[in-house]
């Protein structure tokens, strides 16, 4: 069976002005390929009544349209009457939206306008899909046996309904070719000389998988995937290359999820039954930012101090005065004083530090921007490191988070080995 | 004379995967907008010939493609081709480009290779424009007296190209229509309330200007912009109706600029001269987060204590523990013990604190999932609020991080008034 062509329509002047970047598609694309679909293309057009009919009529040769966005309840939304237009329809009320506006409002303790009433008025011939994360409808419409799908365009609506209603829907509709994927985190190793070393075995890859590379902040991502009528054969084969290229790297792999380098430590932390805290002057609480977004860290997860202020330095972590007189904000002395100093004020396992320039400005000839020192304390005594993670600033305050972690991760290994020898 | 029609195509397997988000679809939408011009459209397609070649026909009745991507030293071996079959012409060797090439390869200390040379291999018939960012040509071709100009899909590749290279020539090629755009910054009403409040002054809005509402995570962004031939006229009509709006809705204007709530905080903080510090629960160093990204920061902020575990409210800010036995840890009475309590600690004019249940699990009757308590302590006392963010961990720490900062930005003023008055 030939795989059927997905397309993608994303409504909204705001998106073509570049106010907000349509994070939308990439997010569909990614949730298409893991079910064993493909997105075929992704059009941005505005609200506009010509725009919108001419990006439908485009989509006559697909057999599956999603569209996001232009359904709010304000007056620039005109994609509702557009909708009837294309579909030769009318718009009528729908007691189920109607119901699912005012349970929203209801919980949400606001009284409801009428211009909310407004939005449970949708194309008649239209299949309403609940939408419990908003007011906004979802609708399932369908013109010579190509499937329209309407979504709301904030990413946090969007996304609750594709993966609740719509994705559901999609797989009873439609045949999906098995797909499936592996994710191999790596650090330590830079991505030319990760392919040099598996050369080789890329080269002999079948030719129903790909290999891709996708570096970031300090780690490269392997995605290994592939796609195939026969789902075991499939399954079988990946495994069998993926332990193939375990031989190759292990020493640079961190996980075998496609996670963040918060979540390994979190998982080893839960597992060994212990906690951290973190001291942060340049990272200024994205390492708590980081774990605390992840549902149950406060199992591993003691605090922070974000001691931005110098003063704060001893006042909060107990790091001596003189210390940083003598050594400098920036030194191995001091985040290795704030590192001991958290893992105490805290209570923790293990303690972790951030001290740096994250720039633009406040750098030296000794210490250029982007220099921080990465500290980590636990029993056993403290380890710290100096790094420079270039010039921009939201790029230093992220590549150090996640070297923090990936310190965090080696300390806990460390010890646990040493537990057990 | 009309405005002209501007399609942009984006090429790459990688953007429809999900692998990457297509960033430069906005970016290119957003200096469009401020040289006079119009994005009609945004299209991301994959690395096919059939895909590429339909997206270009279907730009028959544009005056503008702006194509980027497809140009790397490995995706090159379709799009270029592909343009020759377009355009009715073939590949043949361009001295320019080759010597930028070298020069590139010089400059970096590398050493070329002869998939490096083929880059420099352009279709007969285009006009060559320097990239001086990297080794990927620029070209500019045209069909029917339709212009494409194609660019890297590397963003700051792009971005340089274009800046430098091909909107000046587009200035002169092509008439521009003056735009102009004010944004108001909102917060403390829903989208549907504001509408109804402004209705009256939205309906008799003069034709060239138009209004869009752009709700998140508790604000409102209303975008007021317009084009006319006449630019002076343009600029007081858009001066005049914001003043009109100002005076429907100013309780609920935060902002004049299209800036997040912490950077009007940080505006403000710097004007008086005075300091924050933040005591967080729930939202788990968010908050130090959002202000730690602006530049200069640590002017206006002292640090943060994120006391996840309990007994660090005790401990780290002297919460006494006889109020969190008898209150709970998501209480008035807590919160505002942290807010006091951090003020202190960091010696700072305002302490804001947070304490609540993010999420997924955690609930009570009395408190589910989604509360959130904030306060604010200064020299004049402390506030606090209770708020209901929903149920979505994510969510619940996104927006409470921007309710504190509301709620600070009001104490802010209120503490200036006061000292006024």
């Amino acid at each position: 069976m030939s795989e059927i062509i997905i397309k993608n329509i994303s409504i909204g002047d705001e998106l073509l002005i570049g106010q907000v970047i349509n994070t939308n598609a990439a997010w569909l694309g990614e949730q298409l390929s893991g079910a064993g679909f493909q997105l075929d293309s992704a059009l941005t057009i505005g609200d506009s009544e010509k725009a919108i009919l001419d990006a439908f009529n485009a989509c006559m040769d697909a057999d599956l349209v999603l569209v996001t966005g232009g359904l709010g309840p304000t007056a620039d939304d005109i994609t509702k009457p557009t909708v009837c237009k294309f579909f030769d329809t009318e718009l009528e009320f729908c007691q189920a939206a109607y119901d699912n506006i005012v349970s929203i409002f209801n919980r949400r303790g606001f009284q409801m306008s009428e211009r909310n009433r407004g939005q449970a008025m949708l194309p008649k011939s239209c299949q309403y899909i609940p939408n419990t994360y908003g007011t906004a409808p979802c609708m399932w419409l369908e013109k010579n046996g190509i499937v329209f799908a309407f979504m709301p365009g904030v990413p946090y609506e969007m996304k609750g309904i594709f993966n609740d209603e719509l994705l559901p829907r999609i797989k009873e509709r439609f045949h999906a070719v098995p797909y499936e994927k592996r994710v191999i985190m790596t650090t330590g190793i830079g991505e030319s000389f990760l392919a040099d070393k598996i050369k080789g075995w890329e080269d002999h890859l079948p030719d129903f998988l790909s290999l891709a590379y996708l570096p970031q902040y300090g780690m490269v991502r392997l995605r290994l995937s592939g796609k195939h009528e026969n789902a075991d054969f499939l399954r079988k084969t990946l495994d069998s290359e993926v332990e193939k290229l375990k031989a190759l790297i292990s020493e640079y792999i961190f996980a075998m999820q496609d996670q963040p380098i918060e979540r390994t430590v979190f998982d080893l932390l839960i597992n060994k039954g212990m906690t951290f805290a973190s001291a942060e002057s340049c990272t200024g609480g994205n390492i708590a930012h980081a774990i605390t977004l992840i549902p149950g860290s406060s199992e591993v997860f003691k605090g922070t101090a974000v001691t931005y202020a110098t003063p704060m330095k001893t006042k909060v972590l107990g790091v001596p005065s003189e210390t940083i007189e003598k050594h400098g904000v920036v030194s191995q002395e001091v985040v290795e004083g704030m590192a001991t100093g958290v893992c105490n004020l805290m209570e923790a396992d293990f303690g972790v530090a951030t001290t740096g320039i994250a720039g633009p400005s406040g750098g030296t000839e000794e210490n250029p921007v982007g220099t921080v020192w990465i500290g980590v304390a636990s029993a056993k005594g403290v380890v710290s490191k100096r790094f420079n993670f270039g010039k921009e600033r939201e790029n230093v305050i992220n590549r150090a988070t996640i070297m923090a972690f990936e310190m965090l991760r080696e300390e806990i290994l460390a010890h646990t080995e040493n537990a057990v020898s």
